[in-house]
């Protein structure tokens, strides 16, 4: 590979820095390091480490120890750093330290998904304002690629949903104990022994790292601008044994999913046909899904998402959504491309929210739901029950009543129903004399397909 | 979106050309029409379709006429074409009009797998000389993003192996024939009746179409120039309905794979620690795989890729592997990238062959087989097979005999063993006395994992 397509010189090596070396800048390291000969054949420049930004320099990480640093806004100013990846993650100082990388022109490679849920805007200006780039397939489901098919691939189609499984700690709880039928606290404490969890494990398992995830993909999928505010979000830690087995009966599981989906004008509003807007529902919640679903067999710690378009119709993205090398892995990738950009004068493409569609608020959205009631055991109950769903309008699918005396439980199904709707129904059955308990209200996806 | 990074004013429309209006032609011009808008808004500029290339302008294809020339050559020079979309196949005129686009300084989108297996470095440095951009998303696996992935998303990864169900009508026929119990030749009938085979199927069953694609994904995984001549192809045709039952016995399925591997460096060659360079085995054959496995369950004429990475691990696209649309969305989604790239001075990365691994014979490829053999019914038969195994260095796995009298069966199911040795060992069975038939030989993959 010759240096004819570019200003840059061939032997002439691109700086790169790195921010952080957790689990992921650990790896980037050592991939920048062994395959060197590798990325530069592939970039026409050698790629040279010029340092790594860290808390605490005195541990050894082994690498040489001149390449660390504690002041991470020098190594980015550096005058031989042109190419800078942040792998710290958090908003603070990761977004100040970006800005300086893209405002001197260096281009960015970030895996922090939490930043790019809310100041995708604001640092995809900076980049455009000094022609660098800002990378981050490995801000949603780790090696997966799905930003750039999303971005690039898919740039001729229409997207109307996307559906994944997009974190992997929640994952693997719902697929341990769909397995064991241990219950939710016992199966976070095993996750946690076995690192699939983290001491704090909020962010995770309350959906708010999912719900990050969703804003990108959802601004990408519908050149929108969608940040983690604009996710309805649930998380499961209110997910019982109880409800695996259901589901199971049901030839179902349960899942964390990240929903982003084009749904309907506001009741009101014009439609898409009369020169209206389609709307953005982008939401995150456990919900049950087939088994026969392909996201269903998606276990363990591996993450997956379905995309369907117009045209290509539905695409599915497989594969490992956390972890050092994966993650590592889609980061190198837009390195060399950042790299190459560099190199032979070209450039990423920028932010596309020119569509500006409005964020549905979750009332408006459908789906169908699996209501689970403790009842008294008596004559009539289940004709009240029902009853309750028809006033709010919610039509029932099927019911089922199991047990006897104050075990008695029904088992409601309903067909598509509005959120709004479903939860007045939920409100109303709570105050019903012969409703003892509103066990659980679990969403159904990926039915009537 | 404005025109601030480019040479290019905004209001200047970028000149599309389409060659050929077959299934996938047809749907490019509908979306080119339909979705002008929302292309502009990604592109930066206005896509305009200039004109159609087709052998009948007669015909009526519902678009103006004046769009429609038989002059494909005089279209392409045409000065208000910047962008050529080539989805005629094969290889002539085909390559011609591309280099002469490419010649010209146009930017070519081609769904031509025919022809890229066999042709990319030529296009690929006129592309190169005349700064302008070749893509072919849509010549592997249609919708399914796939090249792209594999150029850019893991750039900075090390493929070992790629392995995909990439031929829709052969997958049709595999899996009609494992849920219905048919055979080869009704079911080849049937699909195409149905549309899923060509009057003339040669091309997709005897795996001519997989082995296009396999080239393609080879050169691209390993950085090395693959041509379908260096693939060793095997179609299905031979398939029998007794073969799927086997599988199915075994809890298995039979799918043609499309393979490309890494493997050491042929005997008496230094390995790649001593400094000598890994080979790539690049195969297309018909193999059982068991059910479990992911690429199990695509079926009819769903396409699927699994990519195995030194650091992403396992990754798997999944979706609709031809037809016009969703072929359309691959090569509008390459489109809106190479007119983004007119527009902002960009370029899309070259052919990077640097690695330049060699290919090995087929002959020392590795694989477990499955043998299957009528034999005598006497004592000592099993014996004198199993010794003929040993003899030719084909370790067994297990071995069972089926039936007795004249439809006595033995089923060996070997450990990893070199083609070479089982070709030579099938060939010594053949010549033993209580061996009446070898009646098929059918490879085992995505076992011992």
């Amino acid at each position: 590979m010759s240096a004819s397509n570019g200003t840059w010189d061939s032997e002439r090596p691109l700086g790169v820095a790195v921010l952080g070396m957790g689990n992921v800048g650990t790896e980037v390291v050592r991939i920048l390091r062994d395959h060197a000969d590798d990325l530069r054949a592939r970039v026409g420049a050698p790629l040279v480490l010029r340092g790594v930004a860290v808390r605490d320099v005195s541990k050894d990480r082994g690498i040489p120890a001149e390449l660390l640093t504690t002041d991470a806004e020098a190594l980015v100013a550096r005058d031989d750093v042109d190419l800078v990846v942040e792998v710290v993650g958090g908003i603070n100082p990761a977004r100040g330290l970006i800005l300086s990388a893209l405002n001197a022109g260096k281009s960015v490679v970030s895996a922090n998904k939490a930043l790019l849920a809310d100041y995708t805007g604001e640092l995809a200006a900076a980049a455009e304002a000094n022609r660098a780039d800002l990378y981050f397939e490995a801000a949603v489901a780790g090696a997966i690629p799905v930003v750039r098919p999303l971005i690039q691939s898919l740039s001729g189609d229409r997207v109307n949903k996307v559906i994944g499984i997009v974190n992997g700690t929640t994952n693997f709880i719902l697929s341990a104990m769909d397995e064991t039928g241990a219950d939710y606290g016992d199966t976070l404490a095993e996750a946690t022994r076995l690192g699939y969890a983290e001491a704090d494990p909020t962010a995770d398992v309350e959906g708010f790292d999912a719900a990050a995830k969703a804003a990108i993909l959802a601004s990408l999928a519908f050149h929108t601008r969608v940040t983690a505010a604009d996710v309805y979000r649930e998380g499961i830690s209110k997910i019982t044994s109880e409800d695996l087995e259901t589901a199971s009966a049901l030839g179902a599981t349960v899942k964390l999913l990240a929903i982003c989906e084009r749904v309907p004008a506001g009741p009101g509003e014009p439609t898409a046909a009369e020169g209206g807007k389609e709307r953005v529902s982008v939401r995150v919640y456990p919900a049950l899904i087939p088994r026969k679903h392909p996201l269903a067999s998606v276990n363990g710690a591996f993450n997956a998402v379905v995309v369907e378009a117009e045209n290509a119709g539905r695409l599915m993205f497989y594969g490992q959504g956390a972890g050092g090398a994966p993650t590592a892995s889609a980061v190198l990738g837009d390195l060399v491309m950042a790299a190459r950009n560099k190199f032979y004068g070209g450039r990423a493409p920028g932010e596309s929210v020119y569509a500006e569609l409005p964020i549905a608020p979750i009332g408006d959205t459908l789906a169908r739901y699996h209501v689970n009631l403790q009842v008294a055991d008596r004559p009539g109950v289940l004709a009240a029950v029902a009853g309750e769903f028809a006033q709010h309008g919610v039509s029932i699918s099927t019911v089922r009543q199991q047990g006897h005396g104050e075990g008695a439980r029904l088992v409601v199904v309903t067909h598509e129903a509005t959120e709004s709707a479903l939860a007045d129904t939920v409100a109303a059955l709570a105050e019903m004399d012969s409703v003892t308990h509103v066990t659980s209200v679990l969403r159904l996806e990926g039915t009537e397909e």
